[in-house]
């Protein structure tokens, strides 16, 4: 059985985006990480596989979340990365660092949510490593498969851009935190509690998904790397783009932690099929833009260019 | 294809793995968290999976190591559990954290570390993930693939046990370093650059091996561990443990970070066996003790029992 990696892909820009790309050249291999997932041919089918960290005091903080909340987000944003690919979930691995002055009830509550995430997805807690160190942090990498895993590459001209779901309720949380007020439990949720949209992506992936991601820095980085990645030119109408109610467009636009996937269709997909895939995972694909032939990201409102910045961790 | 996990093992005694132990019983399911490697069926083919966390400050130091000693080393201990799995190595992915304060040259050079550790077991980077954190740390997950897994379940009442290498030259320099002192150049290097055993694990679990781990707590706890998972006994002569030079053999099997492989092997599995595996892995492989009906570890010396303490992260 051969067994190979077969992932590769151009990136964005950025600081982030930057550091990624001299390791990669540092390796010799450009084509290693670059994608949500790297994919493993394993006889006929393909292995899908992804890591990230979720860090205290970078990712979250211990009086924003409880633990298993703590959990359950680091997992389902390393889940996020199989529903981009439109792939199954087998399971996820989780290196867990834990303070010394941390207390068996706080790890197991941890856990408890990172099992609850693996679970929803259709998947279990394959295995894991347990440290002390001077912050929480979980290292989640999630194990998927998928009969054709999408990349971020395969976008063309004509295509059409959609996205699930509705953006800039868990910025919006994070926005009220970091002011000392308190978010609305809708905007908290979206927060505390992503759903990893691993039926759409399957979804999308059977109809004909060319290009997809999920939206973890921002729609306009991650439009940024799609359109790196499949070599294109991304216009985006951003009063087509669903936002959670309390929330600008172009502050939806520009927040990140939202987890829903920005997706390019054939042309011929329609408002229908969207239609169908809203019923059968219970949840809203809206067209909001078009691929040209060119490069970057133009995003649009009332016809005119939005400047907008996206989320970078080492900005 | 069927994509299902197959692990589940018991475990040994100490703090940590009462920790796993909770953590295993609070997800309802207590086949995970256990062995070196979870499994899971592809088609007719396994893939093995492990992750192990390195932190700065708890497994090393930045004034003890460069940072590509850092990556090998990481890597090192993650792919020493694809050899104990008797596994192939596909590849790896790195979820690595740097404090705010690092450069990047000082990424590309850990990151230099951890490919060439792929690599010289065979694989490659296949994708990771980047944070800042409050220290440096790099979660690593091997990706392998074997014909017939081996897990630390299976060694039967008179098997024999056998250990790749020599132990205690990573711990002595250890305790050189905590103690102010310069460990010796051989020394430095068992704790810098550990050599995960892949050619060593394939041959063995090729050859008979019923249960194998490697011994990244110490020979004691280890062992410990293979004994709880096989439900049997270990009796281990420690005058035959293989040591390094100026280690004593107490401290050598108390040290850990070796990653040398300990195997439980059919009884009728020889000392020219062993010598067939030292030529084609340049490795030897020495006899150090048998599996009896019981449970736990008899350590011996000189006819006597020696009472050892394992190493333990939350000790």
């Amino acid at each position: 059985v051969a067994a190979k990696p077969v992932t590769g892909i151009a990136l964005g820009t950025g600081p982030e985006f930057d550091r990624i790309r001299a390791i990669a050249a540092a390796l010799g291999d450009a084509r290693a990480l670059g994608d949500d997932c790297a994919v493993v041919a394993v006889g006929d089918t393909s292995i899908v596989l992804s890591t990230d960290a979720s860090v205290e005091g970078v990712h979250f903080r211990r009086d924003w979340l409880t633990l298993e909340e703590i959990g359950w987000r680091s997992a389902a944003a390393a889940l996020s990365d199989l529903a981009a690919a439109g792939a199954d979930c087998i399971g996820v691995l989780a290196a867990v660092t834990v303070p010394t002055s941390s207390n068996e009830g706080e790890l197991v509550s941890l856990m408890r949510g990172v099992a609850a995430a693996a679970q929803a997805a259709g998947g279990t807690v394959l295995g894991g490593d347990l440290t002390r160190g001077p912050a929480w942090s979980a290292a989640i990498t999630v194990v998927g498969r998928a009969a054709r895993p999408v990349s971020r590459a395969g976008a063309r001209a004509g295509d059409t851009l959609w996205l699930t779901g509705q953006l800039g309720g868990a910025r919006a949380a994070l926005t009220a935190w970091t002011a000392g007020q308190i978010p609305t439990a809708a905007h908290r949720k979206s927060f505390a509690h992503p759903e990893p949209r691993l039926c759409a992506g399957r979804w999308l992936a059977r109809h004909g998904a060319t290009a997809m991601l999920d939206l973890s820095d921002g729609l306009g980085a991650d439009a940024g790397h799609l359109a790196a990645a499949s070599a294109v030119r991304l216009e985006i109408d951003l009063a087509l783009v669903p936002v959670a109610p309390g929330v600008e467009a172009a502050a939806a636009a520009a927040g990140g932690d939202d987890y829903e996937l920005l997706v390019a269709m054939p042309a011929e997909f329609s408002a229908d099929d969207a239609s169908a895939l809203a019923r059968e995972c219970d949840l809203p694909l809206t067209r909001i833009g078009r691929i040209r032939e060119g490069t970057g990201v133009a995003l649009l409102l009332d016809g005119a260019a939005v400047e907008i910045a996206g989320y970078d961790h080492f900005a």
